[in-house]
């Protein structure tokens, strides 16, 4: 089952896809639910069971372009994000990471926007180097703490793409990553959420992300350094994992430039393949076997 | 005015303090007040001016060891914490930070309880260096985006102590401070926010740190390298303040062990004067003109 978090007006809701682009709204079919998948998945796994059973052979009442989509989880208790958890990534940053213990961070909800909304690139003024990164996105279902690897993914109530997009000069300003990942709406999560029954083993699957319809990424999951299994073990020795609580598990390298290339004014002159997004851009995030994960790019409005 | 959060069995208040003891529950007073302190700063000032005048010569109706104290601000939409915003705690570290940028990371609501509320100390199978940190809290009560650094203040509600009590081990795993400043319950938030008017200069201000009843902090808000104001200024660069985000500014260096000092068990070999917390402990941070923010240790009770 795939389900949305929208908005329609001023009415946030959750709703059940029936194909890629019709969907039930699920506070018509069950006046009982809370109004938030965070909160629906606090219920427990029964509530999810519920809901998938009652929206068999459902046509729909809604469409994804008569709505606006919020980040699968708008309103997390915690965000954690894996830095350097791709051999590649690894090499073409020239960055060292532990072997031993994942590289993490936290991102805020006002950086994250749902499907289709618009990304913005910083002002120019600020900052110029506006980056994606295609990441797979596990979202907590079961509460836990002290969590075996080998039941790790028990915990999980479902997986999303995640554009866990970064300002890099606020990133290198200092040790810690800060507000370079947390720039406001610089990253996008969705478009939705498919349960961890029909997605099954995430390292069968690959992430691809499209910068205006080009391919700057394209890896499997079997490279990630830490598994889910294991960055949910690892953070469930510190506190009792939350229901909504979503783990960006770290971006694969770009997909190199071939012989040749002349690089254009947006691409990174350090990164062969990699090209920063500018106004106008639209970018895509595609996890195979779950769906595509799409944004324009506009210029931040805010003024300085 | 000093305002607190809290919990009276199932019920979440918000309540202002009449003496050091006693308060006024608001919601008694104000049926049509938010039940959260978050949601009456997004209000604005007006409803935090017009509780300070209803509740003038008011003589409270509960006092604090009737009620649970929760963190200030209990889920924040952003906790900012500041690293190594001290010379002298720069210096006894002996790591190495931006001049120019402060370095900043995240904690996640689950880490911070309130005042008097137990802090859970690692199983030691887990983790055996959990630190106090004590910190100026600064509370965010009007919503802003590039502030300049003269208006900065005027986007302050208000001020608390902050324990940013980190387990080193988790902090030193890998180059983020993840999850070794995020542990369950290890940090503390109160016990009040005093509102900005009242505090004044935070410049004029100092942090003591107390184990045990023993000194072990000490220092100016002078000696801050960035200022509540250069930070408020920086994070609005990236994004729009929210009423209620929390900035920690930053611990100060230990008060060095005197000559011929014998250390103890759980004095830190690297560091002079620092003690790493333990079960049966007492921790104490107050802020002159501010408060005492006290809690007890205990073993963190989860089973391995």
């Amino acid at each position: 089952m795939r389900l949305i978090s929208y908005r329609a007006g001023d009415r946030h809701g959750v709703g059940a896809m029936v194909d890629d682009e019709r969907f039930v709204a699920l506070h018509r079919l069950f006046p009982d639910l809370p109004p938030s998948l965070k909160e629906i998945l606090e219920q427990g796994a029964l509530s999810v069971k519920r809901i998938a059973e009652a929206i068999k052979g459902n046509e729909g009442d809604l469409r994804l372009d008569q709505v606006h989509l919020d980040p699968v989880i708008p309103q997390p208790h915690a965000t954690w994000a894996l830095a350097l958890n791709f051999p590649m990534h690894i090499e073409e940053t020239g960055l060292t990471t532990s072997k031993d213990y994942p590289q993490i961070f936290q991102r805020m909800p006002i950086s994250i926007v749902g499907h289709r909304e618009p990304l913005w690139c910083p002002n120019p003024a600020i900052a110029k180097t506006y980056d994606y990164e295609g990441e797979l996105a596990v979202i907590i279902g079961k509460p836990g703490r002290h969590i075996p690897v080998g039941a790790a993914l028990s915990h999980v109530a479902g997986y999303a793409c995640y554009n866990e997009g970064s300002v890099r000069e606020f990133q290198g300003h200092n040790r810690q990553f800060g507000l370079g990942k947390n720039f406001e709406r610089s990253g996008s999560f969705g478009p939705w959420m498919l349960t961890a029954d029909e997605f099954g083993d995430p390292k069968k699957h690959r992430v691809i992300t499209r910068l205006n319809g080009v391919e700057k990424q394209n890896e499997s999951f079997e490279k990630m350094l830490f598994s889910v299994e294991q960055v949910i073990h690892y953070l469930s020795a510190g506190y009792t994992l939350q229901p909504g609580d979503v783990i960006a598990m770290g971006t694969p390298g770009a997909l190199r430039n071939p012989p040749g290339y002349v690089p254009g004014p947006n691409d990174s002159p350090r990164i062969s393949g990699r090209t920063h997004m500018k106004p106008g851009d639209v970018v895509e995030v595609e996890i195979t076997g779950l769906g595509v994960l799409g944004n324009p790019v506009i210029a931040d409005p805010t003024e300085l």
